[in-house]
């Protein structure tokens, strides 16, 4: 299983500073949305540049005009970027037509998407699926919801999950068989990044 | 009706000198996602610092971290910010919360919701509703959404359109009974903005 560090509500010298800390025991560095809607895309190409060889997502979160925003990200230097799974077919259409190419990733954020549109997404073949429990509900319910989220995306290529995840829960990620498990505060709020960034990549399996 | 300019994919200095040019024929100032985007919270305080009478909409399309974002974008200098229709009620209610805290307004995108979800949405009695066509389906099925967006709409005090308008398509809008028109590239691509803002406000009624 590999690991995606979710960075936000920081400067992007904090960033840069937690990236430095936590990089090597971390497969994924993302850039959050609130770092891109509050420096916008220069928060990328400033990671980008300090870390050419990390694989960074930038979490976009594209819901409209996917194609003129998803360039913008994959010129900036992201590996890998977002569409929310709320957005019109035509939009992530677009998006994966750009992914392609450019050669390069990406992820359908499934916040708040229902069971029968999942269905519908699940003809993506080249996305990673992520499933997303809103932040604004602090991690309550997850468990249920990777439950429900992985039959539904039975026989996807990549799966993702995000939302409160913490060192407690990591057993049921484990188990769970997904491919990319989000971690954000659990290790940027640590007292010592660096350690927790360690402590999660020691138990992941 | 009142006209809400949408100012998208221009530099500061271009949507600088875009709102100078246009100002005095428009109603609302509407500070585009890609702007927000691309340059960040920077773009807010930008323009309204040059600007400090314009009543000024910051489209950050809030999804998810729905208190932080509205917090930033108020305090950036912003009189009305916009929620996805698509996050989560929980999502919501901090914005809606928010809104109050600061005696600001706050818009909800119907872009992609549907209308057992707007049903549920109505109980935001104080949100600008805007019903939204995908800027990716380029205007089309514009007349059949506003049709059957406004039977669902009924009651709400104030609702908005965004997605294609022209100076084609304002009689229809006046037609309507809508409070906000959204105009994006009619105004902002036209050869002469100010002439082309003068005219859809000539138009309007």
């Amino acid at each position: 299983m590999k690991i995606q560090l979710a960075i936000d509500r920081v400067t992007i010298e904090e960033a840069l500073n937690l990236i430095e800390q936590t990089k090597d025991s971390v497969d994924i560095i993302e850039i959050g949305t609130s770092l891109i809607k509050e420096y916008g895309m220069h928060s990328i190409v400033r990671i980008r540049n300090a870390f050419p060889d990390v694989k960074i997502l930038a979490d976009i979160k594209t819901i409209d005009e996917a194609e003129y925003e998803f360039r913008k990200v994959y010129e900036a230097g992201a590996d890998i970027a977002t569409v929310m799974g709320a957005a019109a077919i035509s939009s992530i259409d677009l998006c994966d037509r750009v992914a392609k190419e450019y050669h390069r990733e990406y992820m359908i954020d499934l916040l708040e998407v229902e069971e029968t549109r999942i269905l519908q997404l699940k003809k993506y073949k080249n996305a990673i699926f992520a499933i997303h429990l809103p932040s604004d509900e602090k991690g309550a319910g997850l468990d249920q919801l990777v439950k429900r989220s992985l039959s539904t995306l039975a026989g996807v290529e990549q799966i993702a999950i995000a939302g409160g995840v913490t060192i407690e829960t990591m057993e049921l990620m484990n188990e769970s068989g997904i491919d990319i498990v989000i971690i954000g505060g659990a290790i940027t709020k640590a007292k010592n990044p660096a350690e927790a960034a360690r402590e999660f990549a020691r138990v992941r399996r």
